[in-house]
């Protein structure tokens, strides 16, 4: 028997190998369609959960554990778990990253400093996946609920010293020639600049109705003034997963494939605050998002999914106060957001009952003080206290309202998916799946335009572009500028080949 | 080359077939000896960190980093990684385990109530795999630093309805026919009890020196009142890789293999005191004991070693109080545990420049204050406000002192390693572990006694005992007394194909 089944397993790898061979060599759809994961993938998606360590998948777990059965469900996160991931900065940032180095790290598979967008320590700019894809001919997009210019999409789309300059990231993204773009973020993105957007072949939308209706790159859907509403507090809008499937959509109709990065931005936010009943719903916003993809890998098996997270944010613990006890009921019963309960109560005379119903559970007559005493004190100071209470309640503990530095999780499914199985860091996530794009771009395909989903002519035609080993990148001039200064100050886009800065870059100063 | 490469894989795969199925069926020791691993083991190591969550891992990591060089160094826990457990009790104890309803799940791969010692919700014993592997002939050992009759080794080892009741736990011990016990204890094992350990054929010692001069089994050995004292407090002592050595030598004289438990028990105890830097010299403890059996399954190809926590402690962060910051020689520079200087600062008029140098860093006016109030309250408040003041320098953050119910890490080298990859339940652990001994003892061996190491003849006979999966066990009667009612009663250990009780079982009431 255990001859049988390993002779099986065997042949079964070395036939899959042949045929792995067979599709990097001939391109044919046909055995992604037979069913056959290839060894490597055409499509590669990314997904950060922002400040989802791990007691954050671990809680995720409980929260939505059905109280009628007797087992303890597995959620997409169980299913998907290959490895972990460690995230400490540039030395000089020490041990605790920020989200803007953390996805520098991952996006371009080299450390920063806390607050860098795709830059080194000495401001350089570092090449993204996202560049060496387009390079490639393949398609680009981001999906995410922050901003579209918040840290993580910044650094993998652009390069900025520092990722408080948002408007110098807006603007940036006008060259980047990014397929897909989806998020929140209007403020930055003023009508003289969208109107450059359109220019460039971009269709804009901002009403969240008219995603159904777009049907082909190029697209900036900007549906938020900064971040998408909490979830919690937009219940069965599914705006990530619906964004997600959107940019899947339309990002595979390019025949070379593509690189997609879509973020459940807001759980950090949640974490930041330290909310578990609104991180809880935008955990779950996030998971949606990845059963998308993990539907679209099974469908598709040339595409790669990468989930992990940038760091831990909060310190969230299950569990707290010295009781071995985490009562999911509490934070599944409330149904608004505390800062939308809080907002509701000093709106409202009849305060108590409102809130109430919205917590789910009669408030104690001692909390009812304490948060009659913090109404009078402005919406801030209730929000803290309806938090604190639900902390209580169900046993929920925090040590910061910043990050902190535990290894993060890494889950996977896809050709190659392998490769992330155990510990890495998280430079090393990025330079497997570079080492997994082509090695060199499609002769027939416009480096920097997607083939019309009609056009099937370029997948049959042999590469014949010169190696991205052995030449040089064009390299396209990018402005930097600085948020003090104000000065300009034209920047190479470096690739991994270039990595010592050309003649005409400018080192803007010393590491923030 | 990818098709090189591939078909290379695959072949070495089949070759690996092979030689396991070879290995399997003629039990030939060349095969292990050549340097080929089977795919079945035939020595197991499980190794526990108590209270081990995530965080412990990556803090260890930066704590041992060595700040000199510019990269981060990878640990032993970086070399191991595999996957992660979920540790949740049976439901009627919710989300958050204890040591014993954990072990129990590690042990017996059933969940149980939090106290639980190897019963069932209904206080039925369940069968551990150290009594699995006795009945198989294989030899059994433990290698803890708490007292050896604590929740994890007693799960391992016997079956009671409460860790509490320790001194039942000490007795029952008496008939698990263990081969190896070694940590700490020696008030639960007066005289009396000793000597009948002794007319069973046990060495007994006391001294840790004499652990050099024990050549083999059985030994029991017990070398501190309750637990071994700090390692932060006993230097280059390395007790427990001592012990694991002593314990890996000794058990490895059976020439059917062996099932051996390792705890760091301490990690926890820390933990649950908020106690960093003791926290982290107790990794440092586990972790070298970890490289011995590390270093040891190298040597000897058909061995397996898995390592994991039962639960989180203390909801530890790396970093807290909103800065990204984990400063590792504030916690590097300590050289004694908080409550050794506590104490120390209790019996010395110039308390403050003693504290100073066994902080390694000048106490400030403010926290000299802090420290002077204090330590007129007394060494616990003492010790407290030492660790306040390292965890406010260090940026290290705490929620409770009791556990959280994050996800722990697994970690595996040897036969079969990569069926503990990914996501599991520390239930499944037990059961993989469990399915990996041989299915039937071998007929030369007795299942009681552990061959002599100039004894070779068991290995070459054929096997021809009675399948364990076809006849029900021989059924042992244990003693469980109850501590409340000190009534006593004989109880079945039943194995798992007699997971029904059978007439002589007798319930002991309600689950606590």
């Amino acid at each position: 028997m255990t001859l049988t089944r390993s002779l099986f397993s065997g042949l079964l790898l070395l036939s899959g190998s042949l045929f792995s061979l067979a599709q990097a060599n001939s391109d044919s759809p046909s055995l992604t369609m037979m069913g056959t994961t290839p060894s490597v993938p055409k499509n590669i998606v990314i997904m950060i959960g922002d400040g989802m360590g791990p007691a954050y998948t671990s809680a995720y777990r409980y929260y939505k554990n059905n109280p009628d059965t007797e087992e303890v469900e597995q959620t997409v996160f169980d299913r998907l778990l290959v490895g972990s991931a460690s995230t400490y900065p540039a030395k000089i940032s020490g041990y605790v990253t920020d989200s803007a180095a953390a996805a520098t790290a991952l996006a371009t598979g080299v450390k920063s400093y806390n607050g860098a967008v795709s830059v080194d320590t000495q401001k350089q700019p570092l090449t993204t996946i996202m560049e060496k894809a387009k390079q490639l001919g393949l398609a680009t997009g981001v999906a995410v609920t922050s901003q579209i210019n918040h840290a993580t999409p910044a650094a993998f789309l652009t390069h900025n010293e520092s990722r408080r300059n948002y408007d110098e990231i807006a603007n940036s993204f006008l060259n980047t020639d990014t397929d897909v773009m989806l998020g929140g973020g209007q403020r930055y993105f003023p009508p003289k600049l969208l109107k450059k957007f359109e220019a460039k072949g971009y269709q804009h939308i901002s009403d969240f109705a008219q995603l159904d209706t777009v049907t082909e790159p190029k697209v900036i859907g900007l549906f938020a003034d900064i971040q998408l509403p909490w979830a919690i507090n937009d219940k069965d809008a599914h705006k990530l997963s619906k964004m997600t499937s959107k940019a899947l959509e339309l990002l595979s109709q390019n025949q070379d494939g593509f690189v997609l990065l879509v973020e459940g931005s807001l759980i950090d936010w949640a974490g930041h605050n330290n909310d578990i009943v609104t991180a809880m719903a935008e955990m779950d916003e996030f998971a949606n998002a990845i059963e998308v993809v993990e539907q679209y890998v099974r469908q598709h098996k040339d595409t790669l999914m990468v989930v992990t997270a940038d760091h831990n944010t909060g310190g969230l613990s299950i569990g707290a106060n010295g009781e071995y006890i985490w009562k999911t009921d509490i934070i599944n019963g409330v149904s608004n957001s505390p800062d939308a309960i809080a907002s509701l109560a000093l709106a409202d005379g009849d305060w108590q009952s409102q809130v109430n119903a919205k917590l789910g559970f009669e408030l104690s007559p001692e909390e009812a003080i304490q948060l009659s005493l913090a109404r009078m004190q402005g919406v801030e100071v209730m929000t803290t206290a309806i938090k604190k209470i639900i902390d209580l309640r169900s046993y929920t503990g925090w040590t910061t309202g910043g990050h902190t530095g535990v290894d993060v999780q890494v889950f996977t499914s896809g050709p190659a998916s392998t490769l992330f199985n155990g510990y890495q860091d998280n430079t090393d996530i990025a330079n497997k799946l570079m080492s997994l794009l082509p090695k060199k771009p499609k002769v027939a395909s416009k480096p920097k335009a997607i083939a019309p989903a009609t056009s099937k002519s370029a997948a049959t035609k042999p590469a014949a572009a010169p190696s991205l080993e052995a030449q040089p990148l064009q390299i396209k001039p990018v402005v930097i500028k600085s948020e003090k200064s104000k000065s300009m100050a034209t920047k190479a886009i470096a690739t991994p080949e270039l990595k010592e800065p050309s003649s005409d870059t400018v080192t803007l100063g010393k590491p923030i």
